[in-house]
């Protein structure tokens, strides 16, 4: 098992990362191009079955066990007012998973997947990064290490979300902090604050930056003084899942900051991945733009927990579907053209 | 049963259409308000839900009974090479249907629908429109009474989509006398046709629009006189929809010629409608703007056959299975900001 002891044992493991497998996908492209449709008309879906054939090394692909890994996190930032709902729902939230209340709980029983929700020291919040890096190394470093040991090994797909309140200010941090730019180019509205809200989390992301000055030139120092837990797991999680050459389906903005570190750390870091949906926080369709990502889906929500990338599981099944059922034009004797 | 036997009992029935229950919608969108969730966070997946409990008259909408219609029709404009496949593969198609080896059969089975496809007198096609009326009064009242009859009494909803090599020239024609402008404006490569290809589509349109004047201001006489016997039943099972209440997710570019017809004669003609997608073929993304629809997927698809239909019926899945299935803020005991 991978243990990343070290801040440099894990940026080892970001720069050394496997390629997919070309032939496996060269032959799923060739199949598609025998199938009884015109060339290219199935557009996206086309490409998401050579993506999935690329990354489980099969011209064929499954999506029989399908995971879907939502972690928790709390985040001391909240007492600087950047939420529109208090710091004690991430913890209402959680029992609210356990019991089979939340979205993602319908969503992820639709999409036939199974859901796994982690919380990250819930009890305890990181420290408000506006005055003090929000996890220690260890800290950092055991959130990536669980988000890290929660994919499964045999899985054909797993779907990454989050929840805790405050962590879409982390989220706009860690964005500024890796691609540049300030709070307000960043933050947005989350689960619904005011204007004095949205003032609030740009100033509060500012402060961060301010106070972490030249440390966050580093993307492993920026997850780690701006991010929250859920995040720093989610990253541990992208980057498993890639070791493991386990396609990946992202969800929204605070996802899209674990995702955008991995990318920062290694240009090809995201190939193993696609994102699931772009949410109506503005900070997510600059920050898909920024990583050069087209997402699947676009239905304007905001939610997190998954609940995008539960919906473009569906879009993945179609894509399989497809890809493995249909007859080609030799086999039910159709002209192609 | 309701018959169609003149062209003006088909125009009364358009006139006089049903409104949906504002009360169950209103009980929805009450209820929303009260899930686990930011108010509007779940986006376009809570106007679904609302959508649905309206039309289909209920508060907690049930999607357990849901029907793809795909119906086919022959074109005698093929003989101006519109198309890059051969008429013959309209009939080889409809045995791909049967045969289960589509596109639409995967993916109509991925989303639990019932699959019915309709051929529309293939082995006889439509008049060249450039030189006659598509179809007679006749056969044309033929065609809609057949979509009409094939809307099942107890569907929860109805996915509407088509296959007919030739297809999206009428389609462009009946855009073009609908909506104003010629073929250029309307003709896209359809399955895949080339430039020189894409020009005989121009002219046919704009052939076919001078060929019938001033008759196309009359959107039934457009739809006879252009479209295509496939485009007519889709516009029958559209209407009988509505009068039965029933959803109606719409595929693409074709089937969006067959809603626009509709629109035209009544202006709340589509309100029990959603656009399932929007196509590749550049006249979707037009007619959808003009018709005020914002289509719940874009997945660069071109294919027809409902498939984008398909698709979006698992997003309106999710939407229910949220609707229906997640606490309230009061039983999951969390603070509701």
């Amino acid at each position: 098992m991978t243990q990343f002891k070290t801040i440099e044992r894990l940026r080892d493991a970001c720069l050394s990362l496997p390629a997919g497998d070309e032939d496996a996908a060269q032959q799923a492209a060739a199949r598609q191009n025998t199938l009884t449709k015109p060339p290219g008309s199935l557009g996206r879906l086309e490409q998401a079955a050579i993506f999935l054939a690329r990354w489980q090394g099969r011209h064929l692909p499954r999506l029989e066990t399908l995971h879907v890994l939502v972690f928790a996190g709390s985040h001391g930032v909240t007492a600087r007012g950047v939420s529109a709902f208090p710091a004690e729902v991430t913890a209402q939230m959680v029992a609210n998973f356990s019991a089979g209340g939340a979205a993602v709980n319908q969503l992820a029983r639709q999409a036939g997947a199974t859901l796994t929700v982690t919380p990250l020291d819930i009890e305890r919040p990181t420290a408000d990064f506006t005055q003090a890096p929000a996890m220690t190394e260890a800290e950092f470093l055991a959130a990536v290490q669980t988000g890290y040991d929660a994919v499964p090994e045999q899985a054909n797909l797993v779907a990454l979300g989050e929840m805790g309140i405050g962590n879409t200010t982390a989220a706009a941090a860690v964005a500024a902090a890796l691609l540049g730019g300030r709070g307000a180019d960043w933050v947005g509205r989350g689960t619904g604050v005011d204007d004095a809200g949205l003032t609030r989390k740009a100033e509060a992301v500012d402060a961060g930056l301010a106070c972490h000055g030249t440390m966050l030139s580093d993307p492993l120092a920026a997850l780690r003084c701006v991010g929250g837990r859920e995040i720093a797991a989610m990253f541990g999680a992208l980057l498993a899942a890639r070791r493991k050459r386990i396609p990946v389906l992202l969800d929204g903005f605070v996802c899209g900051a674990a995702a955008a570190t991995l990318a920062s750390l290694n240009g090809a870091g995201l190939a193993h991945a696609l994102a699931a949906h772009v949410s109506a926080e503005p900070g997510h369709r600059k920050l898909l733009a920024a990583l050069g990502m087209v997402p699947l889906l676009d239905l304007d929500m905001r939610l997190g927990e998954a609940s995008g990338a539960c919906l473009a599981i569906n879009v993945l099944r179609g894509a399989v579907a497809c890809h493995n059922g249909m007859a080609t034009f030799a086999e039910a004797g159709v002209s192609d053209g």
